[in-house]
């Protein structure tokens, strides 16, 4: 039995079901990041209370602390981290790219420095696959090569090719029957090395498969591109998983794209800063319009935080340096992107989603078009009509 | 009509109730500290998951940030903080203690420099009433002088006699009827000057009196004998609020005492460093044992913390830096503290404190016995003998 259902279509957007051993998760589904065991500043009634439904861990970061056996010792990270929802852990491979001074890549795996200690380790696709047993994640990836977007096209390609083979050893390495084993394309912005990816892992047949190599320094329209040549490329009938993507306004482009699962720390990481997503885009909490707003960061959000605090309260806990402001903020940031998710569900399966989509695009103003937008509206405004 | 009512009592300690405008508070009770209008790292339902009955925020500080205009604007402290409890707050007087450098001390009242920009403020009796009044606590203090436990006797006697002047003064400004205006006793471990004091401010009459200028640097044995004598000097039928004093042994003993109302900010001071409760004493949850112990920080509590997760994970928390250890820390620490309290409750209730209090202090050992304590073991075990 397959363990993904597509449930509606819309044009290339589509709404699913993901099966797990540890419960269904309904698709477009956004993945809050919890690297270490903890989705940063929350608890897990936080994240039943934003209805996130599926969390994910890092194998690299949980291997070096608290180790593989602590977890164990628990029975896995279900019970380490008191969630027992479906978690998704990722491979480690992503910190061989992004902790670049710290690692060395060969045929045989990776050879890490640890961040903590400074210690040697080393994740091969076995290894790899081994600690995610032990984990015990219900969806766990392959050691995979990632590669920066302004590489050449040779060390794409070699990354292609070392994922490919590493793939195999993963798949060859896997026993437990309730852990999901995707398969990872890379390829970056090349066609014919996506391909190549894309072809060589459905030969060997993962019951889903994720993006990687995207959202990593490449511009959006790029990304966008090469997200949706990718999701052709792949079957119809498996999850497609676009990993480190999460901004509301990429969310929304890459589920019209066909993508099924997200996973990203920008809004956790953005809402520590005192950056809080709003209808109208990314707001401020920090800056001196909000000291005084004795209302809800946002006007309809069901979220813990707006519905009990205001803005001028969020706004004090930003400024008097209190713990409570990451929290409040979080729930905030996380409860935006799941209802954007939950929205986005309801529009595929009404067969409205290109409705929702140009409304969500007409009133969100991303960050990098927050000055072009702000000329605009006063230039509209000076011609005497209103704001775009 | 009294708004306290004592409901038993064994030998000097009491059971009561204290009656406000936003509940009943059973005594003796231990208000946790939210400074900013946060009791650092935890929302509201936390506290009411930990049966907190009653917060303090502190006058100085809320004045300075976010503003008495801010919080007045939405009604109060209470909405303010999304509270809806009984909030005892502190007039800012130990503040012209604790901030010894930041501050000038005359007739008319205490000029600070701002902590925060450096700005100059002026908090007279009657500015810390009004605002008071105006942030809108159910019990608030007056303006009182805090001396150091080293003073020199005239010192102490001048800070009494400034206390004295101005409770008159705080008394004379006071409007609200739906909020309670206690005394603040002053006088060190001086026993005359205590005396004068009391005198003075059962001679004004007021519906509680506050301990102030104890646990600022004096022993453990001076403060209890400090807390004994004053105690005796006050009505038994207003309630004694010893402030800034909360260890467990403290608690213990100066309920003992016949204190009714305590705060400190120790337990959720030290939880945020690792240092959390047991019934044994302090252990510090970072420490290598703690790494693989699968089981609850402590055996039988019944805190959210000890429910969910296991040291082990709490250990694994603060040894990542994630944000949530401080939750999990203070929620811990918070509730042994008001568990400690429900039972000290129950013992006077059933004329059996003084068992409790024996049964306490035979397993709980303070950090400055620890050193003591293990000798005394080890020299017992080496006798062949059980630990102490």
């Amino acid at each position: 039995m397959s363990a993904f259902t597509v449930k509606h279509s819309d044009d290339n957007a589509r709404v699913g079901v993901l099966s797990t051993a540890h419960g269904d998760v309904a698709t477009p589904a956004f993945m809050p990041v919890a690297t270490q065991g903890s989705v940063k500043s929350l608890d897990p009634a936080d994240l039943r209370a934003i209805n996130a439904r599926i969390v994910l861990g890092n194998t690299y970061h949980l291997y070096l602390r608290p180790g593989i056996d602590i977890v164990e010792l628990h029975g896995g990270l279900h019970r380490f981290m008191a969630w027992d929802g479906p978690i998704l852990t990722d491979s480690g491979g992503f910190q061989g790219f992004s902790l670049e001074h710290l690692r060395k890549i060969d045929e045989d795996g990776i050879l890490f420095k640890s961040h903590v200690d400074g210690s040697m380790h080393k994740l091969t696709p076995e290894s790899a696959i081994e600690y995610q047993e032990r984990l015990g994640a219900d969806v766990i990836m392959p050691l995979d090569v990632c590669v920066a977007a302004d590489s050449d096209k040779a060390a794409v390609a070699a990354a292609v090719e070392q994922t490919n083979r590493w793939a195999e050893r993963c798949k060859e390495t896997h026993t437990r029957t309730d852990q999901l084993l995707f398969g990872i394309v890379q390829g970056g912005l090349f066609p014919d090395l996506r391909q190549r990816s894309a072809e060589h892992l459905i030969s060997l047949g993962f019951p889903g498969y994720s993006l990687g190599g995207l959202s990593v320094g490449e511009s959006k329209e790029d990304m966008y591109e090469g997200v949706a040549a990718a999701a052709e490329l792949l079957p119809s009938d498996t999850p497609r998983y676009l990993m480190g993507v999460g901004s509301p306004e990429d969310l929304v482009e890459c589920v019209a794209r066909g993508i099924d699962m997200f996973d990203c720390v920008l809004p956790t990481r953005i809402a520590r800063n005192g950056a809080l997503f709003s209808r109208d885009g990314r707001i401020n909490i920090v800056s001196a319009p909000h000291r005084r707003r004795d209302e809800p960061l946002e006007e309809g959000c069901d979220c813990y935080t707006c519905q009990t605090f205001s803005a001028a309260y969020v706004h004090h806990m930003f400024k008097a340096g209190e713990l409570l402001a990451y929290r409040l903020a979080t729930i905030h940031n996380l409860r935006f992107v799941l209802r954007l998710m939950e929205e986005m569900r309801e529009a595929v399966a009404n067969a409205e989603f290109d409705d929702y989509r140009t409304a969500f695009h007409a009133r969100f103003v991303p960050p990098d078009q927050r000055a072009r937008h702000e000329q605009k509206t006063k230039w509209l405004q000076s011609q005497g009509r209103p704001g775009a």
